[in-house]
Order: structure tokens, then sequence, then C-alpha cells
């Protein structure tokens, strides 16, 4: 093989078998690069880029750690890692297959929120091999996005690697979509003249997301929370009850009901799906006059907009095809972003409603059923979240700058 | 804080400390970042490169788990990870303090070999933590490259790390090393007109640097290799050698010498100087006439250039401000490069006298004593080297492509 005929070629020559996708065109060879920041044409700039200039930085960061964080891109970087567990809708596909996800987070998180990222998907088994895994890399970034990471793991892998680390760890399907959930919730109540007090909320699906959007609503002071399984209604009284289901349960349904989605979804005000399945368009019927339904499932929501249209004024997706969608890239540039920004040690549920608040009043002068969440490409978004989320990450002392 | 002054300010801000040194201003929040090489602008250009598009390249990489290396930018991307145990001159400074120069790599590694890679700095402790975390993240890379890890843990990491991974791992510190010099010796040898079977070298140093020379010395078919540490001579007879040196005993000092540097270097042709120590003259002084010395120790070479040249026909260091740079800028992009073409599956020996000779080439037609190896500036560099890597890899049968 000559030089020429190397720089002809791309590195890699992708397989026939997909050539007439234009998907699998665009991601050919991946959808990222790196770049140098600083020039490297000469000898000067290579001997302050790197050998002897270097050494200097080096020593400076040996001596005070902290300086870490000013010159090295570690302090403007986040880790958007996976163990392949629970990507998009297919489920438990592996590292290596997760990676055009997470590579399209990455971008996402520069593009929207001018945060630099790396992709990462781990090969382990379990809890405490991912946790460890994630926590020697601790030094090498200034944050740290978990993602696709199947319930009930999550939980505890999140719970942990917080413990271990001083930057922020952020599990996206569950905040994320808890944040930007919140965010059209909060819109939604206002056209239908509610108060978040007097509001009663039933999520369908007790996984990474409904257990984060049920905390957010919780935080944000929404009167009446149930959550409905695959079991039905949980309950203090259910017995049985794995931790992270257990803790929802010390939140929600006050009144002990018990039974099943339809039970639950009876004069509620507000169905909040993340579970996957579908809800029988009876179950809908019973709820409040002027309901609000957020059918979030992807690709299939849990009810197609229009047959919930029928039972709801309000009505958000999780897809760009219809009215008000609910897309995390509307929260989690912006929340890195503002963290970094002040280098929070962690994303306190302040900061996450604070967030939800800063995305939902980007919209408020021209609210309407139909636009209840800013577009996701709409570019005010990540520098408003990341402002009220820094503010925030201030009042509650996690803030090291 | 409003969304206008965050975005005023600069994610973070250095110390004051260090505000006058031109280094640390150049160093500010690091020296690379990401981009998207695919555009983001409307929502057909999210729904391609993000969801619902990015399932189907997913769901082709879990069925053919080849095809990671087509559509993700795995295949080109290498990862620079250190434990901080060995850095620079500075020694065990840590894995924060590590991650400067693990950027300079990085943005070297793109910047003259067009490959993409990322600084990962690992806290760990021993081997077996380092080589555990490291295999862990294999699906996320194209190929690894370790720096500054501290003998003889390197050579251990390397090895398991290569037998648990199928892509290249490669220990810069010893294997960049030894081909630059492999290639400023093959051209020195050449200027003193000797034949390399013919050809009496020392190396003084018996960590990375050292035990690599010694074995691409051995492969390239230099006569006779005498390595020296700090105790003297290294033979077959010294009792309770570690397992590298008991392996550089059996391909090295056939005669079985025993003694000191002094005595080594007793009409020897070449010096390898990768110790950081310093040589006495007189010990130069018995070299053989037209002798050749490396003094590659940073930034204090073993021996003053002008002291060396009184001794020696060639000289070279690891300096840009002396002539003879031994640099392993010379040698990494383009190997990781030509590895990445073929996906080659390890980086053999071969491959590695296959870059020496390439470099060495490509000088040949201007070859004088002040002038034995290219400028680390040299475009062709990379391409020559990464084309003679990937001939090598197929006719060694490691490549994939």
């Amino acid at each position: 093989m000559t030089a020429e005929s190397l720089a002809d070629t791309h590195l890699l020559h992708p397989s026939a078998l997909t050539d007439h996708d234009p998907v699998f065109t665009l991601h050919e060879q991946g959808k990222m690069e790196v770049r140098a920041t600083v020039p490297l044409a000469d000898r000067d700039d290579l001997a302050a880029a790197y050998t002897p200039g270097v050494a200097r930085v080096c020593e400076a960061i040996a001596d005070d750690p902290d300086l870490l964080y000013d010159y090295t891109w570690v302090g403007g970087c986040v880790a958007v890692i996976t163990d392949g567990t629970s990507v998009l809708g297919l489920g438990d596909i592996g590292p290596a297959a997760a990676m055009p996800v997470m590579e399209g987070k990455s971008i996402l998180l520069k593009e929207f929120g001018g945060v630099d990222s790396v992709p990462l998907c781990l090969t382990t088994s379990g809890v405490d091999d991912f946790v460890e895994t994630v926590a020697r890399l601790g030094s090498s970034f200034g944050g740290i996005n978990l993602e696709d990471i199947a319930a009930p793991h999550c939980f505890e892998i999140e719970r942990r690697l917080q413990e271990r680390l001083d930057i922020p760890v952020f599990h996206d399907d569950q905040h994320g979509t808890a944040i930007v959930a919140l965010a059209a919730l909060v819109n939604a109540l206002a056209v239908t003249r509610r108060q978040v007090l007097d509001t009663t909320v039933v999520i369908s699906g007790a996984g990474a997301a409904g257990v984060a959007i049920a905390k957010i609503l919780y935080e944000a002071g929404i009167g009446e929370i149930r959550v409905v399984d695959r079991q039905g209604l949980i309950s203090r009284d259910r017995p049985h009850l794995p931790p992270h289901k257990a803790e929802l349960a010390a939140l929600t349904n006050r009144a002990g009901l018990t039974g099943d989605l339809t039970t639950a979804l009876k004069g509620a005000d507000a169905f909040i799906g993340v579970s996957g399945g579908t809800v029988p368009e009876r179950a809908l019927a019973g709820m409040a006059d002027d309901a609000i339904i957020f059918a979030l499932a992807n690709p299939d929501p849990e009810v197609h907009p229009d047959v919930a249209r029928r039972h709801a004024a309000i009505v958000a997706t999780g897809r760009s095809d219809f009215p008000n969608q609910i897309n995390n890239v509307l929260a989690f540039p912006g929340v890195f972003r503002g963290a970094l920004a002040v280098r929070a040690e962690r994303i306190t549920e302040g900061m996450k409603v604070a967030a939800a608040n800063a995305l939902a009043n980007l919209v408020t002068d021209r609210l309407a059923p139909d636009f209840v969440i800013p577009s996701a490409l709409d570019r005010r978004v990540a520098p408003s979240v990341a402002a009220a989320v820094a503010t925030c990450a201030r009042r509650d002392g996690v803030a090291r700058r």
C-alpha cells in the first residue's frame, strides 16, 4: 500500500449491505471528530502545546488539582456512557450497538450546549463493574451523562457514582425526560387554567423515566401523583416493592388507591405515558375535562395523538411529526452547560426544577394547546436552561465557582 | 445568572497564579474539542443523526458487530490512556496532572495522522485494575495508545490488554521511541558506512524505552546489543532479574560481558541513552571511531551534544534545538493511521520495523551527520509510515480489511 493510495481511501469501507439507506451513508465513519484548538504549525507551537512546555502545566495541576478544570478540556467535557442494556426502544443490544446513539448524544451536547463530550460504551456486567469503571475515569471528565442503562440498575449506578465523584452524574433517560415533561406540564396546566397543587397526574411506567418524572413532579409541588406499572397502581400497601418503587410509593398515591390504569385515571387531570405499552381509550375517557395527555413512548405513543385528542385539551408525544414534542435535547445540553459553568458537584432536584421552569418560561407568551414546549431547534433553550441551572447550583451550595 | 452573562463568560476561570506564562494562556480550557461531522440544522437532520434514524444503525451493528467500524467513529478513534505513574520526566504525578500530556498526544495524533482520539487518565492502582478498566472500554475505540505508565507495570499491562482486545494496543513510550531510534540508527549506520549485522549498540536504561529499543534492534538484525541498567550490564548470569530484564538477557549481550557502562561501551559503535542519568565522557571515549551517540533523555540529555560530538560522528537527542531530534511524533500518528486503515488486530514487531524503515527512507537522499531523521514537522512522514504499517499488517496476517 502506498502513501498515496492510503490517502485516497477512507479509513474504512462500509458494507454494501447498507449502501442504499441515506441514514447509513450519513453515519459512515461516525458523526463526530476531535480537533486541536491550538496551533501546531511550527516548532514553537509544538514546544508550547507539547514538550517541554506542557510539563509546567502538569506540575501546576499536580500542585493544585483544581487547575485541572482550568488548563485542560476536562472542565468542559462530559462522558456520555452506556452499558447498552436499554437502548432507545431496542432493549439490551449491548455496548457496541449502542455507540451510534452515544455519538448522537455527544454531538447534540456540543451543537446545542457548546459542551464537549466523549461517547463511551462499556462492556460491564452488573452495577459494581460499571460503577468502578466510571469512577476510575473521574479525572478525565467534568461530568457524567449516563444513557440507556436498564432499570433498576440505573438508579443504583447513578446514586453510587454520585457518591464517589464530585462532578455531576446525570442519567438523561431519567432526568432529561423528567425536566422536559415537567416544563410541558407546567405550561399545559397554565393553558387549562389549573393550579399545580390541585392537579392529579397519572404516570404509566415505573422505569427510569417514570421514576424520575414522579420525583420531579413531587419536587415541583404537584398535588397528587399516581404511578401505574404492569401490576397496577403502586401503593404503600403493595407487597414486595423493589427499592425504587418503594421510594415512589412513599411520595405518591396518598389516597392508597389500588387497581389498574383505568382506576388511576378516573378524574385525573393529566396522564404521562412512559411505559411503551398502549392505553385503552375507555381509560382515557374517565379523565377530567380538558385533560392533558403526554404519550411519550417512541416511536409508537401509548395512544395515537388523534385518539388522545378526543379526550384531552392538550396532547404531547415524543415525536417530531406531532405538536408538543417532549425531546430530551431541550434539557441535557443546557443542564450540563450550566452545571459545568459553575463546576457544580452534582445536579440537585432544585436544579432540575429550575431547568424545567426556564424551559417552560421561554414560550409562556405564546402558549396554546398545540404549543406548550419550545421546539427542539430553538437555540434560546440551552443558554436559558444553563443560566437557570447555574444560578440554582449556587443557591443550593453545590457550585465550586 | 442570566443567559447573556453565561454566554459572555468562559466556562471556567483560570487562576491568576499562572496568568503571565504564555504556555498557561495557551492551555486555558485545554487544547482540543469535539465537533459534529454531520449537519444538525433542522428536524430532518436530527431524525437522521439521532432518533428515529439512528435506531436502524444500532440494529445493523447488533446484527453484525463488525459494522461498528463502519458506522461510528470507533474505527478511526484511539484512546490515549495513562495512569499518570511516569509522566514525561516528572514521574508519578497522578492521573489528573497527566491530562495536559494526553491532550497533547491526542491533538498530535489528529494533526499528523488524521486519527481521532480521546485522552483518558485512569485512577487505578496496579496492573489488574488498569487492564480491567481499559478492557471494558474496548468497544469504544479502534486502538489503545498507552502512555506514561511506569515500568515494569507497563509491560504486563500492554501484554495482557493485547491478549484481551482485538484492536492494536501500543505503548508509545516503548515502541514510538524504539521506532524513531531505529530509523535514526539505520541512517546513522549508512552515513558511517556500517553494516547492521556488524554493529554493536549499547543501550543505557532498561525501562520502557530501553526494553523496546533492545527488542526492535534485535528484530532489525543488529549484530550485538548490550543493555546497561543502574546495576551494570544485563547478562544471563545476573541473578534476580525481573521478567522484562530476563527477556532482554536472552536477546542481548551474547558475550556475557559483566561490568559497568564504560565496559559496555568499549569498542561499541553506537550508544543509545534512555536512562535519564549522565554518561561520563571517558566512557564515551572508549567507543569505536566514527561512533554514534543518541542521548535521548529529556530535557537533559545524558551527555551534552557538544561533548558527545568530541567522541562521535553522529549525535542525536530528544530536543528540538539540536540536530537529529528523536521525536515520537514521527511514529505514533502514522502507526495508528496505518493500523486503523486495515483494522489491524495488533501491532507486530514487523510493523514497527516497517515503520522505522519507512521513516528512515524519507531522508536517504539527503543523509548527513546532522540529518539522519526527518523533521517532526515533515508532513510526508505519517502517510509514509502508515502505508508501510498497513502493508506489513497484511503481510503479517493481522489485517482484518
